[in-house]
């Protein structure tokens, strides 16, 4: 089917594509031709106007049909078929197997959050009446849930399907009862045309208000601030790069009435690696950690960007199997022409930090578009110094932290932001010094794994995928795992209320 | 014993008072003695450093022995005996047979956080790891809760213990695992001396860190802008004004870290009563109306300040009866001369609106500095059109909103701002008309309430007080019950944790 490069506004497909942008195809790094139209303060205007009007009506949409909408919603995901892989790898440049997985994920996304529903929404608190109470008779008071409001969320650049249209903040966003009004990722419009004309279909089928969803083009910043500072607009869900994201932090601290953001920003990943470990398994770690470092060309959020651990002469193992690894890797593409400059320009950066050494780059392309991976390796007191060293580099960057001993390495932690994920690689033997790097991280981070890579995360009850700041804007919440449906709900207790005037999980 | 009028900071109590400021004696309206020392930057920047150095240790103890420390503050405020009873009687002017049930209650919040430690302080997910999995085994992943860090409190005028030094914001703080910079109020800071006391002497009985808590008192503003400021403090609950809210609020946004702010504002609790109600109850609940707003002299977060009906016959009986319960009602202490100022002031502003009905007001009295209850009443329209009428006057002071049809009262729940409760008042013939009522305001209230008065509020596990905005800067939260605990928490996943690295909870 022919994409139209227009916005979908609580069901009309609507805008002006004759001076619209274009996407990029990542691996040839050319224009594409179809034309987008930026949406218009109008049309964004309309959506949310149309979203606030479906949110009633929604809200109260029974548990189980909620459920059947997000698996309408996959259904109709699976059914758009082959053109929605083509359209995905060409304008991210991810391989087919890689956005075939993401739309497996993603439809499963979609029904743990319908599983959740049918197993009962929320679990309500009932404390029931005790007239005989003295001095005062307690009253009957049950504590429910409803869904804030009609939700914004934003398209992440790194996951066309799983972060975007009808990815995670989206599904949790429709499984609480909110409408969304979606702002599509500028380097994948085509992708997201598709997939909101399969939650298009999955409204008709179910009978819904196309109010409950609308899809916003546009590589124009006014639209971002006029969603996020709407009135109407009740909570916003972000996966991006911390500027962009602490751009709309502040564009919301403006509104009259303070509103959630869940901005999922930067995270370097700290691997810790203990001294038994790196003797015993030093060569295949140093493997280990390449390979999760070069998956996705190191653009996942969870990429292990800084590893650490005491100097010592199974160090060197771990690093000559590391920069064999390095070496030998493929220069690759990356999701965007920006991405690829800000990486290029922050290797080429961290190469004239003094005390900082390029271990090894990976091959080279004679496509400049195309990205190398870079290891590189710095003591402690370098570290400390450079603050540009601490921020994330988003692709198959990693820097080793070289420490001198233990308490450097304890150090190095209170030095850390806050961070998606920490590892601690270890043996029994390392226990007790492991178990104070734990104690320590934790604070420091959303999710801390033992004797694992930190790519790869499981989308489960357990999950929890935030973290304290940049990791993420609110760490009291979880923007993967069915926790996340909580980020778009809010308590609310009723009290003396009769059977009739309570919502159906609160009645027994 | 003497009050010293000093700062309680990490255990020690500092500061020069001799140019301090006093309290004032609410009911004679005059100055008390004793001086009280505004904190000095120095000192505050001492009870942060101290409150984050013992935020790791605090966190890590146990929770039956975090429960032992509340239980044991809550032994310390009653060993305190009369001179509490007596100095928060004289620095509020609230009644001593209140401020003993206040104390009771204070007392009872932190047993209920003791009681939720003692049955296990969250509720851990675990999912198990699966090798068979495909097509990539399942890890085993564990969701858990860490504290956030050194919290923020500021005490409200208008509860002097419940909501002040070892109030609710800090009992859920502590019970968190979170150290207290609990900033006094400056109309109660003898009380909040005393009751400091008492958690300092249960420090050194637990055996505790005296960072865990101190008291900062001030007058200055500028204590409070380095609380809220402080890259040290990772949360703060404030309860009072809207105005001095979002000035918090507006200090919160320009912090570098985003953190949570739990900002308790404003509320008009309006009251719906519904026809049948109104012609089968209408004198006994005008009569209970009053007296709900007449309590602690309106100075409630919870004081009915709007109410409304669709005017018929019965309208008059139930207006005849608020008048005449207003009329018979004497003039009364206002928390502080500040709040009697604004109290009056806003009397005064609503009698100049055009179209706004005094209907009656309290006795009068010849202290200037008493307050008389005052009953207006308006038509739809003029209250739209009157954007002051839609906020809170705090003190006994309620509008009737009059509708012409049921159509107008459904406009009315429109015009709504947000708030902590709303009641309907209905008999079993309304309950169409109050289902339709519970739907819209449903959105606009965090407790909705049928046949009670809004006034009196339960401390349990399924209680919610907070509410959109501005009852509540966040309304994912609470401020009463147990449920408050989660304020200051945050989930952690653990991933492949040996059984050592585990909290105590997540390792069945």
């Amino acid at each position: 089917m022919t994409l139209t490069g227009k916005n979908l506004i609580a069901g009309e497909w609507l805008g002006e594509t004759a001076n619209g942008f274009v996407a990029i195809d990542a691996a040839l790094n050319e224009p594409m031709t179809t034309k987008f139209a930026d949406a218009t303060e109008q049309e964004v205007e309309k959506a949310i106007a149309a979203a606030h009007n479906a949110f009633v009506g929604y809200s109260e949409l029974s548990a189980v049909k909620r459920a059947a909408f997000l698996r309408t919603i996959g259904e109709q995901i699976m059914a758009l078929g082959d053109e929605l892989i083509t359209t995905a790898c060409q304008e991210t440049g991810l391989p087919q197997a890689r956005i075939q997985g993401e739309r497996g994920r993603t439809i499963g996304q979609l029904g743990l959050f319908a599983d959740l529903l049918e197993k009962g929404e929320y679990q309500g608190v009932i404390d029931l009446a005790d007239a005989t109470r003295e001095p005062l008779p307690k009253p009957d008071t049950r504590l429910g849930y409803l869904p804030l409001g009609v939700v914004g969320v934003f398209a992440a650049s790194n996951f066309p399907l799983a972060f975007s249209t009808a990815g995670g903040d989206t599904a949790s966003a429709l499984a609480a009862g909110c409408p969304v009004i979606m702002k599509a990722h500028a380097a994948h419009p085509g992708t997201a045309e598709l997939v909101a004309r399969a939650i298009s279909t999955a409204i008709s089928i179910c009978e819904l208000e196309q109010g409950v969803f609308s899809l916003i083009q546009g590589k124009n910043y006014a639209i971002a601030s006029q969603i996020v500072t709407h009135p109407l607009v009740k909570a916003v869900g972000f996966t991006g790069s911390e500027r962009v994201g602490m751009i709309l932090q502040a564009q919301i601290n403006e509104r009259a009435e303070p509103i959630p953001f869940y901005g999922e920003l930067g995270s370097v990943n700290p691997q810790f690696i203990m001294p038994n470990k790196l003797q015993q398994e030093g060569e295949s770690l140093g493997q280990g950690l390449v390979a999760s470092l070069l998956m996705g060309q190191g653009q996942f959020c969870t990429s292990p960007g800084i590893w650490t651990y005491v100097e010592d002469n199974n160090s060197d193992i771990f690093e000559r199997a590391a920069i064999a690894s390095i070496k030998a890797s493929s220069a690759g593409v990356m999701l965007t022409p920006a991405i690829a400059a800000t990486y290029q320009s922050a290797v080429k950066e961290w190469q004239s930090i003094e005390n900082v050494t390029l271990l090894a780059q990976g091959q080279t392309s004679e496509a400049s578009h195309l990205c190398q991976a870079a290891l590189f390796a710095t003591d402690l007191a370098t570290f400390k110094a450079n603050s540009q060293l601490h921020e994330e580099v988003f692709g198959s960057c990693a820097l080793i932290v070289r420490c001198k001993n233990f308490d450097e390495m304890l150090s190095f932690v209170e030095l850390l932001k806050g961070n998606l994920t920490a590892s601690i690689h270890g043996t029994d033997a390392d226990l007790n010094e492991s178990c104070l790097i734990a104690r320590a991280v934790a604070h420091k981070v959303g999710r801390l794994i033992y004797n694992q890579m930190p790519t790869g995360v499981e989308v489960c009850a357990s999950m929890n995928h935030g973290g304290p700041f940049p990791a993420s804007t609110d760490l009291r919440t979880t923007s993967v795992g069915s926790e996340a449906i909580k980020r778009f709900q809010r308590p609310i207790c009723y009290q003396n209320m009769p059977v009739q005037l309570l919502p159906e999980l609160l009645r027994n």
